[in-house]
């Protein structure tokens, strides 16, 4: 590794701890979309894309773009991005760190900006976490023309709407449109901390995003008896009992299926200390690698759980509330990112590079609906994120920025090679 | 059973429906202690003891309570009774049925007074459910001298004391001392639905009830890590899952065992749909025929919770809210009342009379502080109580006041020919 990526990485992390100060919160991190947390961060960032030798401009969406032009004005853009937005108490580098990496590679490769066949775009996108307005990927999906007119009615906590924030924030509604990248994105690329423990496992810094999971959300309520605790066992509809057999029977029976499956929440009627439980609604979060191994899950979980109903006498009720399916990264993209990492002297010891699936959602999910998508996770300590512990390492960051600028270099030669524009 | 009894049990039932219409809820019922309602029901039930005999007056708890002198004034009084309050949406026999079937009685030996050697009174609770204030047996214990001044700022849901309640009831709080009654009773009976399925899984109306249930309750809070949903099963110490294993285990256990397990709260924290519960706390209500019973459950299901904690690597925090040792019913008065139920034709084919534990707890309990307690259950309809459903038959309800009446006839006989007033 040079020293000059080392020096970079370093400057990453400093400009990563400047950002972490920038918070609504008195202790611990939290930048919401539109927030005055969000201007201020964006206009930090806009100076380093500037120093970078990007010109920066806001999107229709509050998303900070900065743009260099290849060997030609108003090329298709190569996009290189995350997001800058965080959830409640977060860490550091959970999406920071795919924009300040962006930005550092922009900088390193501006000056041989005239050869490349690409204009090359930095993006910070304002809204990933969906931590304001409880809906996700609002800045990713602006630019991918996915955006809904039904979302301008969601509030935030004090009640403000998304149309009214968009107004406070000097944004306007009417242009959302103009947000929308369709047709001027060659690819996207983003680096992200793994927020799992994988690439630590392996010991290994960087690793090839393969897709990101197919999702499925939903609550499920058993219903039973409210009946008075005197009553006997085999009397009881117990509705709480068989929502813990389904939390048990959910974890098995998902793991067993290759999928992962998360109960985050679990509500009980009446409560009462002394009353059987009659109702009682939990949350499923399941993602597997493919869409249909989501389902098959899902068909397997929900053949156990309507086992424990007949059983204990109880019904359950079912409301979908969010499925996506999975987002598979571009072929193409994989195999250079991958050849990236080993050129950087990051694959294993038999010389290939782990590929791995994303089970967390990334603005990539969105952008993937108007190009193609590649990402490179980078090991975190612990899989820790969403977390103050979040942690990276110095040399990890360095290798991130130098297998993110081969593979800038590698794109630039491929499309350079089949770009009618090159013959 | 003679036809005036059963004219006695439809003119109680009638007024079963009487009172049920004394409600605070538009639909269903619902009488509270120091309400509208409860003045409104005490007023009514003081005309039917006026009625039967009785010398009527309120104590200085709330509770109403009619006197019939026996063959001297001022003998040691035979207490029969139960409450007249209810919970929220209650059913219309919980407690009332012991109340009317004793006024019942009264008018029946009324003629005989001059015979007994002993007074009887009939007692109406103010609260037993404890619906108001949250503590349950508020009227009874003041009977037994059991009131505690840390309830005076017992609050209702809309912030009222128990003191202001008083008050407002036109009750002096100073003078909650001269409901005690201690040395003034010589036995209690309480004629109660049984609240369970028992007696009529065993097709019989009646059963003498031999105690009630030992209780703990405690709130078992299981600690383990807030993550992200990307973390892959071997790194998650997931709360909720530990705490629904626990769910689980504690029925399995305490069933095994003869106890009485519920668990009527689940709270779970953060409670976000994509994220790993960090804490999990729940509710335990177990009740055993014996103290010592339900501690060995207690004991058998904290091993069990420990091994769920060892095996996820969570930690598990309990508090104990509340302890109440098994009351046992007197074996004097025991015998008597099975005599009694054998004796009105209600025994089994082989002549014997079902004894079984009351797990919900009575009035009984607090008095058993001052006298030894008698309990006699009726049959009711699929074990439902707390509930509208709740019911019994005119048949029933006929045996259950021959069975009162001949209880304290044969208690008559037996304190005549021991009680040193009768040589």
């Amino acid at each position: 590794m040079t020293a000059d990526v080392t020096a970079d990485a370093r400057e990453l992390l400093d400009r990563c701890d400047e950002l972490a100060a920038i918070s609504s919160l008195p202790v611990g991190i939290e930048r919401v979309y539109l927030s005055p947390q969000h201007a201020e961060a964006h206009a930090r960032a806009a100076e380093w894309m500037a120093e970078a030798g990007l010109t920066v401009r806001q999107d229709a969406a509050g998303n900070l773009v900065g743009r260099l032009e290849g060997r030609s004005p108003g090329l298709p853009a190569l996009l290189l991005g995350s997001h800058l937005d965080t959830v409640p108490d977060a860490g550091r580098y959970d999406g920071i760190l795919g924009v300040l990496s962006a930005i550092a590679v922009v900088r390193r490769i501006a000056a041989r900006a005239a050869t490349l066949p690409f204009a090359v775009e930095v993006i910070a996108f304002g809204d990933e976490e969906g931590t304001r307005f409880g809906t996700t990927l609002l800045g990713s999906a602006a630019v991918a023309g996915a955006w809904r007119d039904e979302w301008w009615e969601l509030t935030d906590c004090d009640g403000v709407t998304l149309r009214e924030a968009f107004e406070r924030f000097r944004l306007d509604p009417a242009r959302i449109g103009e947000a929308n990248r369709a047709g001027e994105v060659l690819a996207y690329l983003e680096t992200h901390i793994e927020q799992g423990p994988r690439l630590e496992d392996l010991d290994l810094p960087l690793g090839v995003v393969t897709g990101i999971a197919a999702a499925r959300r939903m609550s499920l309520t058993f219903h039973g008896e409210a009946r008075h605790c005197a009553t006997p066992y085999d009397r009881r509809h117990d509705a709480l009992l068989g929502a813990a057999q389904a939390v048990v029977a959910i974890e098995r029976t998902a793991r067993s299926l290759g999928a992962m499956a998360t109960v985050g929440r679990m509500e009980v009627a009446p409560g009462a200390v002394n009353v059987i439980p009659g109702t009682a609604t939990l949350s499923l979060d399941l993602r597997a690698e493919t869409d249909a191994e989501r389902d098959a899950a899902l068909e397997a979980i929900l053949a156990e759980l309507a086992t424990i109903c007949r059983e204990r006498g109880l019904t359950l009720e079912r409301h979908d509330t969010h499925t996506a399916a999975a987002v598979l990264c571009d072929a193409r993209l994989q195999d250079a990112i991958g050849e990236a990492i080993a050129s950087v002297g990051q694959a294993d010891a038999t010389g290939s590079v782990p590929r791995l699936f994303s089970v967390a959602g990334h603005d990539a999910m969105a952008v993937a609906g108007i190009a193609p998508v590649g990402m490179t996770f980078v090991r975190c300590a612990g899989g820790i994120s969403h977390h103050a512990d979040e942690a990276v390492t110095l040399d990890d960051v360095a290798a991130a920025i130098d297998a993110l600028e081969r593979t800038v270099e590698a794109l630039a030669r491929t499309q350079a090679s089949s770009s009618p524009s090159s013959s």
